[in-house]
């Protein structure tokens, strides 16, 4: 590992913990869209809201980001990938709140299973961010971050598979085609979450390949 | 501010003119776009000719940014972030005359409050960028291209709710299938050219994290 | 040329050969689209395969890329333009390969005159793009890489005008909307084949640039 990274990394006590504090907000918002997925419709607005509340706090957080990168002179690594994780982990926000609020804005009553699937897909995704997120502030353990962006990777093209499958179902058994629409936005809303997980992984192992 | 940059800048007489040819070639798209989606539909394709051009004139501004940027051996800053600037300017202005050729192509005659809206929020959109491009060559006064990105970000953001809820409404009002589509198609590539806004903001901020 | 570049360069034989073989894996992909378009019903199923067991090689290419990337000190160009320039490969061989998938899966029997023509223009782009990744590794001649950009970005725009008269037509003549929308499906993956050959164009414009 490159030594000046190495002298420098230890004492950055900003950018860690916010990037640390992204990904541990998006395991909050996964698990409210799981929550929500599996909610009677009553309690859905309730659901929606909660994941909209968080979507500001990540919002907020990647607001500060930014505003320490603008402050700080020496940072643990290139200026413009900081940027871009913090806008990557953004994005994964953006897309679960989206999708969230499809459910909700198109009433989709029916919750299918293609949509619980994908659901826990994102969870899966946002959990090997989380830790590979938190694994970046030593970079001793390489092998965690390259073994949770390989995961991310399948899991993203698990997604490709559920999602696939479920819009060639809608155009067999689906007849109206307003809820085909309906239901492939919703689909796509949550298929995007796990490409932006995936754009995430990308990010991640650009920085490990300048630095690690 | 870095020595160097404000040493290289002033000096600048060949990317910073490109740029505010660019910007305000938007700021003409938006207000042609505006009087497009006002107009009697006997002038629609005559404004959406105009626009072509105006399209046509931005893809040109963006060939000179890259030739020169080829022939060109100090930058006044990284040749990177010239070339994803002009690129994400010309993004921008190909998403304005992709709606305005979508609402004539498919005959969308009857011109609803959110394509109006969104038109209008476009035209906010490059105001602002045309403001930040302006600013980026004395860097002076860099609060004026921060407070343009958050405008540009809050307008964004505004975009998201008015598509969001007009498809929602298209989904509950409107009964023929083709027509959800055409109209959503046309939402879409409106509500893309203010994410296009907000890469441009994207991109000068990340420049400015850099230079400033 | 930058001296240090045309040092370095002819020395590289790691990252020249598998960008090749990426490019020309693309042109076998594209000539097997090309092909399903034109069979039998019959036939489709086994050239979908075909073109999944290529999608597959590619990955293992793109990882390979990625792998000598981590292990390599000195690399004929920046590491996150051979990064970059991998995972846009990548990218093109992922849309063939959904455009071929959705063909299947949504049992669009009927291959319209769009399908065929996107499907050519998708040649076109990949023996630009094998063209121009051929001429990195000694940048010889320039233009030859220019040239073939200057053809991707071209062809792009006719697919562009392809697809917006294809929907547009969908609109005019097709009554089921079901219909429409799995043809939008089917022409909007290969519309976004062609938008990605014209990322890998920007990704090789960008590194011209800087080394050039």
């Amino acid at each position: 590992m490159n030594n000046i990274f190495s002298y420098f990394l230890p004492k950055d006590v900003k950018f860690f913990p916010l990037f640390e504090k992204a990904s541990s907000n998006l395991i909050d918002m996964a698990a409210l869209l799981n929550q929500l997925v599996d909610a009677d419709a009553s309690r859905r607005e309730k659901l929606c809201k909660e994941i909209e509340t968080l979507e500001h706090k990540g919002d907020e957080i990647t607001h500060q980001i930014y505003l320490e990168l603008s402050k700080t002179f020496i940072t643990p690594f290139d200026r413009e990938d900081i940027h871009a994780l913090g806008s990557a982990l953004d994005d994964i926000a953006d897309y679960i709140h989206g999708a969230s609020n499809r459910i909700l804005l198109y009433n989709v009553t029916d919750i299918t299973e293609p949509i619980k699937k994908l659901s826990e897909l994102i969870i899966q995704g946002c959990n090997d961010v989380d830790k590979a997120v938190k694994e970046l502030k030593n970079l001793k353990n390489i092998r965690v971050i390259t073994d949770s962006c390989v995961r991310i990777n399948s899991m993203e093209n698990q997604a490709d598979y559920v999602f696939d499958q479920a819009v060639a179902n809608l155009f067999d058994f689906e007849n109206d085609a307003k809820n085909i629409i309906k239901y492939k936005e919703v689909l796509s809303a949550l298929e995007t979450a796990t490409d932006m997980c995936e754009d995430v992984a990308n990010v991640l192992e650009s920085i490990i390949i300048k630095y690690a």
